[in-house]
C-alpha cells in the first residue's frame, strides 16, 4: 500500500512537473517530461505541429551510475532574457539575444546526483544543455556517452557530409535521411585520411528539409572542453542520436562539477534566410573575455599559398630530403621553393599596391621535406626558417610598404610538439611583428589516438586561442574542428577553415556548384570561414594542360563569395599575374567590406541559391553577393535595404551572357548604374555563377 | 636439385657467419647465430660455463613484416675500443670505456629489409641493440613488439619489484625466479596506484644470483625515443623475454630510420661488487651533447618537504578548497601551509649556517587543494605562488645569504599542462636566480592513456632534461622512468627518484632494512638517485604517539647513506630541529662530498651489506659508508685506499652497541683516531645500521 502511494505521488509530482516553454513569437514550443522510469525527454512543436517528437535525453558515465533515469523533477524555473551585444567584427553591429528559458532542476533518487537541464527557445530554434551543479554526489566524472535524441517524424532531405573523427573537408551529399549510407560514398574525393565513418553517422551541422518546406539544423553551440557531437541516422525512423567523439581510450569527455555540456540546438523555420541569418550559436556562447580587443582587425590578405597548390611551386625547400634530420645548411634546394624572401617581396608589393591588409607565406619555415602522413612527432620546430626566406628583411619591407605579415604554423597533426613549442613560435611572431597565425593539422594527432574532433583537440584549438590573447595575436586555424561559437568569447579567434575549401578544386574532384550554398547552412552557422575565394584562373589546365581539374563556379561568383561566405579574414587566393589580368573585376576584391554595420539575407534555399546584402561597418557602403548551384538562374532584388533618399552608384559585376562554370567560367561583365532604396535589380545568374554589387552613395 | 643447392648454401653463409665476440679479460664470450628458419640468436658463456643459452631476438612491427626470421647475415665485423671519458659530476674523475664489438648486419630476404644487432662486450657485462641503418625498405615503423629473450639455464635468487607501467616505488621481493607471482604481492606497500601488472612480469634492472653464487644484471641503457623494457619471466624455464610498454593504443614504439633501440645490457660476475661499481650504462650512452656545462654544479640541500610527510604542515593553503576554480584571493588559508615565505626564509637561515648549497620548497605553487588522484588536466600553472610566498622577497633574502633556491614542479601527470608552460616555468625560475629544478609525475598520465614508462613519457622526461639545459638548468625529476645513462649525454640532468625513496618509511610499511643494500645493484646503475636521506628522528610517534612508522635504519645508517647512494644532489632531508639536536652526527652530513675523483666499492652483497670509500673531487679527504640489512654486522675494512704516506684524521659515525633499526635506532656514537693507508677499520653495524667515516689528511 505504502509501495502504490508512493508510485501515485511521483507519479503526481511528475505531472505537476511537466513543463514547457515557448519562443518569443510563440511559434516554437517545447515540452519536457519525465518518462518510463524517470527518464527525461522533451518534444519540440513548430506552429503546433510536431517537429522532434518524444525524444529522451541522458548522460552515461564511466564506473558511475548512468544519468539517464530514475531522476525526479526538484524544481522548474522559467525566466525571459533580451538583450543585445556588439561583436567586435561581425555580420551586424549589435546582435540581439532574445530568447525564453526554462531550467529543470533534477536529482536521481538512488544516487542523489543533480543534473539541470536548461532550454533557451529562440524564435528561430531551440537550445539546451546538459548542466551539473557545483555538489556532494558528483565532483570528477567521465562521460562514457551522451544519450541525446531528436526525434523526426519524416525523411528530411538532408545536406550531410559522413560522421569522421578526422576531418570535415568532406563534399556534401544531399539525399533522404533515409538513403545516408556512408559505404556508398565516393572515395575519390581528396580526403587524405578517414577514421572508421559507421554506417550512417553524419556531422552537425545537418541541414534538413521537411517534404512539406520546412527546414530543420540539428547542431551545437559553446563546445568547450567537450567534444564534437555527430549524430547517429536511423535511417528507418528519422531518429537522430548524439555520437561524442571518443579519445584514444574510448572515453568521451573529462569533467569535475560545476560544469555544462554543449548547447544542442535545433532551429526551425518556414523561411530558410531565418536559419543563414540566425546569430543564435554565438548567443550562446559566453561574452567576450577579453579585455583588450584593439589588435583584433578585419584582414584581406594575398599569400603564397595558391601557387603551391596549383603546382608551380613547393612548401618546401629541398625535395624529399628529410629537413628534421639535417642542418638546414646541408639541404639542397630544388629552385621550386615558393617562400623565398625576393618571391615574399613581390605579394607585398602587389598587396600594397592594391591596398590589402596582409601577406601570408607558407612553407616559410624548416621540416616540409618530410612533413605529412607519417604521423611524425617533431616535423616542425615553427622558428627556424629556411636558407632562403628572411625574417628580419621581410618584416622590415612589409613595414616600409605598411603592409603586414600573417605566420603560418602547420603542425601536421603533431599537437604535442606544437604546445611544447607555442610560446617560442607566437615570441618569435612579436619579434617580427606578424599580427596573425594561420594554424593547419594536417593528418593523425598525436597524442596518438586522440582524433581532431575530440575533447583532446577541441581544447587544443581554444587554448591556443587563448594563448594567441596573450600575445595579442589573431588565430586563423585550418583542419580543426568547426567553430560553434567560440569566436565571441575570444574574438581574436577570428577565423577557421573546417569545412571544405577553396583549395579542393585545384587538386581533386573539387566543390560541387552546389557547395558555396550549402556552407552557409551548415559550417559557418558556428563563425566565419577562410574559404579562400577569389580564384580568377578558373582551370588547371592554365598551368598544365594535362589537368582536368577546375574551380567549378564562374569568375563572377568568386567574387560574390565575398559577400556570401561571411569572413572578417578574406583572401584573394590567386596569383597577382592572374589578377593583374582582370584588373577590372578584381576591383570588387579591392573594394569590399570585411566588417558589417548590417546584414540581409535576401534570397536563401540551401544546395541551390544564396543572395545576401551588407553594409560596411562604419559606412554607407553595401555590398551585395549572389551566387546559385549548377542551375542558371534569374531573380529581381528589391533594393530596399538601402538609406532612404539615398542615390548610390552600383557597379554590378556579373556572368557574361554565354558563362557557364564548366563551359565558360571566366566570362564575366560589369556594368555601373544609380540606384535609389526605390530600384529593382536584376540579377542573371549563369550556371554555377553569381554575382557581386557594391553601392557606392553618390554625395 | 637447385633448391636443395640453395639450402646448403644458405646453411653454409649461416655457419660461415656464426660469430663470437670476447671481452677483454676473456671470461665473457658472447655467441650470435641464425637459427631455425634465418632466426636472431645468441648465448653468453662466462669463464665457458654458459650463462644466457640460445636466446632468440627479433622485433614485431604493426602492419610490416616481423623482424624476427629470414634473415641472412650480410657481414659482421669486430672491433675494439678503449677510452677514457670525464663525466662533469660522478662516481670518478675519469671513466674507462673498453669493451669489444660485434656487428652483424643482417638482412631479411622476403623484404629486403637491413638490420643490424650490433653486440659490446665489456669485462663486467655484454650489451646488445638493434640498429636500422637508413635504407629503402624501411623508413617509418612502429614497433609493436620486441622479442628480445634472455634464457637462463637456473633458478636465479631474483630481487625484483612488479612490471607496473606507471611507478617503479615497489618494496624489492627476494625470491627465487620460479616463485615470482604478482598475485601474491603484499597490496599494503603504499603504491598510490598501478596498473596491470601481469602475472609475473618483473622491472629491470633485474639483479640476480645464480645457486652457485654468480650474480647476473638484466637491464638497458640509453632508453631514447623508446619505451622502457619490463620483463616476463617464465618462472618454469627461467626465461626472461623483453615487455615493452604501450602506449595509449597499444603500440610500443614510433620509429623512423636510422634508428636504434636501447642496448639491453646482460651483466655478469662472480663478484658483486664488480656490479654496484659498473660504470657500463654511462658508457652504453652518447657523451655529453652541451656545450656549456658550468652551471652544473653538486648541491647539497634542505627544504620544505619533510614536514609534510610527517604531517607538522601541508603542501595546500586552503584545504581541500579547489585552487584551480578559485583566484587565490578567493582561498581561505588553514594555517598548516609550510611553504611560506616565513618558513622559507627559516630554512634558508639554517643552510646558510651549515653551508648548504640549495633549499628546496615544495607546495609553493597554487593548486594542491585538488592536485592529485582526479586526472584532472590542468591543476598547477607553475608560475603563481600562493599569497603568503613572496618569490621575489625569498630570492632576495636567498641571494643575501648565499643560498640558491630550487624550484618545484609537480606535474601530477599531467604532462600536457606542462609542457604547454614550461617556457614560462623556467623563464620564471630564471627571473628568480633558481638553478634547478624538482619535477613530480604523482598520478596517471596525460595524454591519457599513456603510462610513465611508454615511448611518449621517455620522450617527456628526457625532452624537459634538453629544454632545462636551454635555460641552463638543473634536472631532478620524481615519478620518472628510471634513468638509463641520459645524464651522461645531458648532464643537466643532474638526479632522478624513480625508485621507492626514504619517503615511504615516513606513511607507510616502509622501507626494509635490506631495501638500501639492493639499490645500488638495480636503481643506481643508471645515474643517482634522489633517496633523500639523512633522517634523525627515526620514528614517526615523536610527531604524533599514534604513528607506528619509521625509518627502518638506525641514525648512523641515514648517515652512511650519503656515500653508498651516489648522487650529486643530496638532501638533508630532516627538519632544520631534528639537526639542532644532534649537530655532532650532522657534522658528517654537513662535510660530506658529492662529486668524486675515484670510488671504491670494497664490499657488497645484494640485500645484505654495501660498504664504499669514495675520494672528493679535487681533494685528498675520504668518505666511507658501510651499511648492512636487518641483521648485525662486523668487518674489518682495510684502508689501503688511501694515499701512501699520509696521515689522516679518522672521524667514524657508528651505531651504538645498543643501537638497533627497531628497538633504539637513534643510538649513535662518534670516534676519532688517526689512520694511514696501513690501517685497518672494525666495523661494527647494528641491525639495519651503519657507519660514515670522514677521513680528513692531517697536514
Amino acid at each position: 500500500m505504502k509501495k502504490i502511494f508512493s508510485i501515485i505521488l511521483v507519479l503526481a509530482l511528475s505531472l505537476l512537473h511537466a513543463q514547457s516553454v515557448k519562443s518569443p513569437s510563440n511559434a516554437l514550443e517545447v515540452n519536457f517530461k519525465l518518462v518510463n522510469n524517470g527518464q527525461p525527454s522533451y518534444t519540440v512543436n513548430y506552429n503546433g505541429k510536431p517537429v522532434i517528437v518524444e525524444s529522451t535525453l541522458g548522460i552515461k558515465l564511466k564506473d558511475k551510475t548512468a544519468l539517464d533515469a530514475n531522476f525526479e523533477v526538484q524544481s522548474s524555473k522559467a525566466d525571459t532574457f533580451n538583450e543585445s551585444w556588439k561583436p567586435v567584427l561581425g555580420q551586424k553591429a549589435s546582435i540581439v539575444n532574445h530568447y525564453n528559458e526554462l531550467t529543470i532542476a533534477l536529482v536521481q533518487k538512488a544516487t542523489n546526483v543533480k543534473m539541470n537541464i536548461v532550454f533557451k527557445v529562440y524564435d528561430e530554434g531551440v537550445a539546451f544543455r546538459y548542466e551539473f551543479p557545483k555538489q556532494e554526489k558528483l565532483n570528477y566524472f567521465i562521460i562514457s556517452d551522451e544519450e541525446t535524441h531528436f526525434n523526426l517524424t519524416e525523411d528530411y532531405k538532408a545536406f550531410w557530409i559522413p560522421g569522421d573523427f578526422d576531418t570535415n573537408e568532406y563534399p556534401y551529399n544531399e539525399t533522404k535521411l533515409s538513403e545516408i549510407d556512408n559505404a556508398k560514398l565516393d572515395k575519390n574525393t581528396g580526403i587524405g585520411m578517414t577514421t572508421d565513418l559507421g554506417k550512417s553517422r553524419v556531422q552537425a551541422p545537418l541541414m534538413m528539409k521537411s517534404p512539406s518546406g520546412l527546414y530543420v539544423n540539428i547542431f551545437e553551440a559553446a563546445v568547450v572542453n567537450y567534444p564534437v557531437m555527430h549524430l547517429d541516422v536511423d535511417v528507418t525512423n528519422y531518429k537522430l542520436t548524439s555520437h561524442l567523439v571518443p579519445n584514444a581510450i574510448g572515453d568521451k569527455a573529462y569533467l569535475q562539477a560545476a560544469c555544462v555540456s554543449p548547447w544542442r540546438t535545433i532551429m526551425i523555420s518556414k523561411d530558410a534566410r531565418d536559419i543563414v541569418g540566425s546569430q543564435m550559436i554565438l548567443n550562446l556562447n559566453e561574452p567576450c573575455k577579453l579585455d583588450d580587443v584593439s589588435y583584433i582587425k578585419p584582414m584581406k590578405y594575398v599569400g603564397i599559398w595558391w601557387e603551391m597548390h596549383v603546382g608551380i611551386s613547393t612548401w618546401d625547400y629541398a625535395g624529399s630530403q628529410n629537413a628534421q634530420n639535417l642542418s638546414s645548411q646541408d639541404l639542397i634546394p630544388t629552385g621550386k621553393h615558393g617562400a623565398t624572401t625576393a618571391n615574399t617581396k613581390k605579394y607585398i608589393d602587389f598587396a600594397a599596391k592594391n591596398g590589402f591588409d596582409g601577406v601570408l607565406v607558407e612553407g616559410w619555415n624548416v621540416g616540409w621535406e618530410d612533413w605529412a602522413g607519417n604521423w611524425k612527432e617533431e616535423v616542425f620546430d615553427f622558428t627556424t626558417p629556411y636558407p632562403d626566406f628572411n625574417l628580419a628583411e621581410v618584416t622590415a619591407y612589409a613595414k616600409e610598404k605598411n603592409v603586414k605579415m600573417i605566420m603560418h604554423h602547420e603542425t601536421s597533426g603533431s599537437v604535442a610538439n606544437y604546445e611544447r613549442h607555442l610560446d617560442r613560435a607566437f615570441d618569435l611572431m612579436k619579434k617580427y611583428d606578424y599580427p596573425a597565425v594561420k594554424t593547419g593539422y594536417v593528418g593523425k594527432i598525436i597524442p596518438r589516438g586522440e582524433f581532431h574532433d575530440g575533447q583532446t583537440m577541441v581544447n587544443h584549438f581554444n587554448f591556443v586561442a587563448r594563448r594567441a590573447a596573450d600575445y595579442k595575436l589573431m588565430l586563423n586555424s585550418h583542419e580543426s574542428s568547426r567553430p560553434t561559437g567560440y569566436s565571441r568569447t575570444y574574438p581574436n579567434y577570428i577565423d577557421a577553415e573546417a569545412a571544405r575549401g577553396n583549395e579542393f578544386n585545384a587538386w581533386s574532384v573539387g566543390n560541387a556548384p552546389s557547395h558555396e550554398t550549402i556552407l552557409p547552412f551548415t559550417r559557418l552557422l558556428g563563425g566565419p570561414m577562410d574559404y579562400t575565394p577569389g580564384i580568377f584562373e578558373i582551370k588547371m589546365s592554365y598551368y598544365d594542360k594535362n589537368k582536368k581539374e577546375q574551380v567549378h563556379t564562374t569568375l563572377a561568383k568568386q567574387l560574390a563569395l565575398y559577400v556570401t561566405m561571411y569572413s572578417p579574414l578574406q583572401m584573394a587566393a590567386d596569383l597577382p599575374e592572374s589578377y593583374e589580368k582582370h584588373m577590372d573585376a578584381f576591383q570588387f576584391i579591392k573594394d569590399v567590406a570585411l566588417d558589417w554595420d548590417d546584414t540581409k539575407i535576401l534570397e536563401a534555399e540551401p544546395g541551390d541559391y544564396l543572395t545576401i546584402a551588407r553594409k560596411t561597418k562604419g559606412k554607407e557602403t553595401w555590398f551585395l553577393g549572389a551566387i546559385t548551384d549548377e542551375n542558371a538562374r534569374k531573380s529581381e532584388i528589391a533594393l530596399d535595404f538601402l538609406t532612404k533618399g539615398q542615390k548610390y552608384k552600383a557597379i554590378i559585376y556579373e556572368d557574361a551572357k554565354d558563362a557557364d562554370w564548366k563551359k565558360n567560367p571566366m566570362a564575366y561583365k560589369i556594368r555601373t548604374v544609380e540606384v535609389t532604396n526605390k530600384s529593382k535589380l536584376n540579377l542573371v545568374l549563369a550556371p554555377g555563377g553569381g554575382t557581386a554589387v557594391s553601392f557606392e552613395p553618390i554625395k
